[in-house]
């Protein structure tokens, strides 16, 4: 034995000793090498393609000779002629080791490849999917020991692939028998290996080699839109995204008017559960047309969303969440049929809902924890979703907490007097210059300030429309800066301030950002107002924050990550002159984007990180802001900006933050103030 | 310790010391005594109903004084103003102990209590049901520690129930916070404990305690005939029987021509799938307007069939099953949700199909197994479910062998000259005077002989009208004894016979058994064709069974049981006359009426009983008579009446068959007896 040829195979390292003539598979099989393989070593599917390497390998104490693999056979061969080899490419199932041998297994022949994600710090995405491809070769009927055809097919599938017991889907029944003849008795099976709810279960079946992919589908079916991610389950990749806006927003704008719809209507409830399944199905239409694909390719989808959402999404009255104790009709993860939910996907196709966290934080913010894993951090992380309400995660290796803090739409533009959606001609970015504390600024569709050459060329067609929720932090950051606004939220007067933008709006001042009307443009203004919503808003998601540190026994946090759309395009030094979030150095506060959707695409494709997030779940400490009299006090410290008591020491290291007060007594603020 | 009271329990002779003030109910649980509660021991359901002995006990070395149990307490004081509770009766969950005590579980009270079949050598059914109610109260929600209404549900039927971890159907998912709510926490759920397919699942739920049963349905689906039973899952009791004729008749009265109609329209198999479903649902509807109970309260559902139904029931092309090799899509068991079968029951109803022997042994045979259950028999028992295809089981506990033979119509009179289904007006039972060689008879509806006065008047109504099934073996057995038919099946003229009623008929003889064209009747008789076709149905009966007996190398077997409803009113006697089963005591042939409904009652009520039958379906060697050489010889020496070479001596020692030969040289039977 020990002069048998040295097999290496790399990245893994995995070594050992096979005889003249063993196939690089089976090798591979043997010493337990991630090499996919869908025909099973027939020379079809093509998927166990491996790169010899020759020459020394002085760290292996091995010379490979240009002999070390069989001659290219016909099978490689004819694969090569239809569809090509890679330079340096040999089939795994084909080519059998002759002499000592290096091979090197790339990525895309691993069945548990990873999936690269796009940010640097992110962990990659380890493939293992719920539902896979299998080609067999089954026995004939005999009647010498009859049995039925899904017998001798299980059995198939239990000698070449080593799958448990399985079942098979109704529908695969009655496809079973003219698919195994006309295969002559080859076919390709999906199977869904199974999960808590489900035993594992043929759920397609093809004649012969299936040379085509199955999908899933990733979607983050949020308050106002419902975005989704068409991945394919073979390789991972995100083959189309789309989006629609929830149908459910005829309703009501906002979700705790979503669930008073439905107290007030008696078939409220199902009309809106009616309306998001639908919208789902659009969505659906839209993603496999702009993919080229049918829907009935689809055959795993992954749902995260808020509690609202998941039991509107469910056909369960969310009644009992819009009301204390806040009780979730179930927190756990849930494995249904897509046909439960009247989805049009493939029939058998299932769905993954990610498990709630508590009442008030869903299966969003669940799927925010797969994707960001504080749990697995030596950082104490702070992770904020920020939206209409923001989900607030705090925790490092040892410990997660989480709440959910009522933020309101106000960072969206909502409730803003000039605010808007983020949307072309919308103003994204405010610079004021601390010495004449005038403003200039960027709108969303040009890279050009204001005040360049060519600002009002480019920005022609859009017009200047309102500030977006990110531009409405980046204004007011700047006016604190400038002194145009004090620490308790008052817009000084043109003379407190010494800007000539600032003037008498009623009882308080406003600062003019910008005056389209000489072009029957909008005015843009900065009220008082605006600022109170702000600071209501950012008070809200900074005292969840406190009151995890708190409960976690720190005053600081080492990073902050800012999910969620706005947290995408949020400047970490504005939020954080507004107090928003927490004292840290700005290299340390960082955007996630869409984890939550990100999250739904993990537990898509690797349903070990499914039982990963429902075991953190369990884990969780769960704060209920509401009845914690700590986070009172916190919102009334966090009101001012930054903060009335927490110090915010890197911040004043970088930024210089006036100490001033435009209040001259009778006003609310200064009432607040000198509590 | 050893000075607590001690407690017998009775029938199980369970026993224990406990201290004084326990509750026998948690006695019980504490020795492992089946005593059934719902409510867990609160005094609601009054399911743990026991009766205390008092007096001398020397047997057990015990007295027992009259307090020996706490004295009557409120709550069975109430439950007695309100039920009224049985003489002697207490409530285990209130009764507590006081002194030594033996106490009697009455039959009612067992969870796993026995339910009697009407058969004396059948065993009982051991209630062990797929699907249960559990009364718990609920934690009720906490927002210092989040969970779903659903995980403290799921928690509370874990510590009171020992239940596992459940799942919930989305349907109860809707339901479940209003119940909650509306039962101050309290509520009773139905339980569905699991299986292969299946996770342990919470299907339905009521507010409080549920005073009512849930049902399930067991179900032969026949070619001809469905027959369903509907068992209160409680009790086991069947609280109503329903049947309705198999609406596929409409594309063949047999199943080959159902297979062919299927293969000669491409929707016919569809066609024939929506036939049956429709027909299921239509029977469901009659059985529970005869219960008087709604159809949401079956919440299980059993069936047996032959592979062709099974295949067009579950909505599978029975293609296959019309030529060799005979493969069925699936032979294993199936679990399905009612859904999926398009049938109107709960909506989370679950059905249970058994598994099919082979490709010509269905499912109804794997039940007639279970029923009578050979595979228990010290006995070498021959079960023979007589049809239009019969089923034969021949095995004892050492091993099981099964084949099936196709018999055709004849046994159930079609192709029979004067046939005619099991009906009133038709000739159920002949005697043929050994010395006039003439005939009487009884016909379905009376008592009376016709030679008995009263006959004509008690047959008035009715009429004559044919000759059913069994009608049809007695007159040929009996003309087999008086000399009318030879061994080889041919009718002598009057003078060889010297009967009457014997008469040429075109080429051969015939023999007039009834003529009744003077009252505008009709001419009954038996022709020479009929006792062909009689002939032919036996030999392929009696074929199946000799290869049986071949393949387990014995040439007599000690039992035979006749199973189906043709075989509940075949004559033992006359069956061996015409050789149609193998030489037995006649005491040892008996009869199990419809045993494959009652299999299906058996899976239905016993979930143990279902893998007990898919082990045994696994064990049981499947002969297929297509492809072996010898049933052809058996089948030739069958043709002869009792049989060619097979000696028959136990009939022989009870009834005289002449040996006789009306062949006068020249025709069909004469060349074959020849042989």
């Amino acid at each position: 034995m020990s002069t048998d040829p040295l097999v290496i195979f790399t990245p893994s390292g995995k070594r050992g000793r096979f005889a003249v003539g063993t196939p690089v598979l089976t090798a591979a099989r043997q010493l337990g090498v991630d090499l996919d393989s869908v025909c099973g070593g027939r020379g079809i599917c093509s998927k166990c393609q491996i790169t010899p390497s020759y020459g020394e390998f002085s760290k292996h104490g091995l010379t490979v000779a240009p002999d070390a693999l069989s001659e290219w056979n016909s099978v490689e061969q004819r694969y090569d002629d239809i569809r090509g080899l890679k330079q340096g490419r040999r089939l795994g199932c084909q080519a059998t080791v002759q002499k000592d041998v290096v091979i090197d297994v790339p990525a895309e022949s691993q069945v548990h490849k990873q999936v690269v994600r796009k940010r640097a710090e992110a962990r990659d995405i380890v493939m293992n999917t719920s539902t896979r491809l299998y080609y067999v070769e089954v026995a004939e009927p005999d009647m010498h020991d009859p049995s039925g055809d899904l017998e001798r097919l299980v059995t198939a599938l239990r000698r070449d692939w080593d799958l448990p017991a399985l079942e098979a889907d109704l529908g695969v029944l009655k496809t079973l028998q003219p698919a195994l003849r006309k295969g002559e008795w080859k076919v390709t099976v999906a199977v869904h290996l199974g999960d808590a709810v489900f035993s594992p279960r043929i759920i397609d079946i093809w004649p012969g080699f299936y040379d085509g992919t199955i999908y899933g589908l990733a979607i983050d079916l949020g308050s106002t839109t419902i975005a989704a991610h068409l991945c394919d389950l073979r390789s991972g990749e995100v083959t189309a995204s789309s989006g629609i806006m929830n149908p459910q927003i005829r309703f009501g704008e906002d979700l705790m008017s979503r669930v008073s719809y439905g107290m007030m209507n008696p078939t409220g409830s199902d009309e809106m559960t009616a309306a998001v399944r639908d919208g789902m199905n659009a969505l659906f239409a839209q993603i496999t047309e702009e993919a080229g694909i049918d829907a009935s390719q689809i055959v795993d989808a992954v749902f995260v969303c808020n509690p609202v959402m998941h039991h509107l999404f469910l056909g369960i009255d969310a009644y009992e969440l819009g009301q204390a104790p806040f009780a979730l009709a179930t927190s756990e993860s849930l494995s249904l049929r897509a046909t439960e939910l009247d989805l049009n996907l493939h029939p058998a196709a299932r769905v993954y809902i990610l498990p709630c966290i508590a009442g008030h934080v869903g299966a969003d913010a669940a799927a925010v924890a797969l994707s960001e894993a504080p749990d697995k951090s030596e950082d104490l992380m702070l992770v904020v979703d920020v939206g209409t309400n923001a989900e607030i995660i705090l925790g490092n290796k040892d410990k997660v907490l989480a709440c959910s803090s009522p933020t309101g739409p106000a960072f969206e533009g909502a409730q803003i007097s000039s605010g808007q959606r983020a949307a072309p001609g919308a103003i994204e970015h405010v610079q004021i210059d601390p010495a004449t504390k005038l403003p200039r600024f960027q709108v969303i569709g040009s890279d050009l300030w204001s005040d360049e050459d060519g600002f009002e060329a480019a920005i022609a067609q859009t017009g200047i429309t309102g500030i977006c929720g990110s531009g409405i932090i980046e204004v007011i950051a700047e006016m604190r800066m400038a002194g145009i606004v004090d620490g308790p939220g008052l817009i000084g007067s043109a003379e407190q301030t010494g800007s000539p933008n600032c003037f008498q709006d009623g009882r308080t001042n406003s600062y003019l950002l910008y005056d389209g009307t000489a072009q029957d443009g909008p005015k843009i203004t900065v009220t008082n107002t605006d600022i109170r919503q702000i600071q209501m808003a950012k008070a809200a998601l900074y005292s969840g924050a406190r009151l995890l540190m708190d409960k976690f026994g720190v005053d600081k946090v080492d990073r902050i990550v800012l999910a969620g759309a706005f947290g995408a395009h949020i400047s970490p030094k504005h939020a954080m002159v507004l107090g928003m979030i927490p004292d840290a150095p700005l290299d340390k506060v960082t955007s996630a984007g869409n984890a939550a959707g990100t999250g739904a695409r993990i537990a898509l494709l690797n349903t070990d990180a499914r039982k990963q997030i429902e075991t953190l779940v369990h884990k969780i400490h769960k704060i209920e802001t509401a009845i914690e009299p700590r986070f009172q006090e916190h919102f009334v410290n966090a009101s001012a900006m930054p903060n009335a008591v927490d110090p915010f020491p890197i911040l004043n290291s970088i930024v210089s933050i006036p100490q001033i007060n435009h209040n001259t007594g009778g006003d609310r603020a200064g009432r607040r103030r000198r509590r």
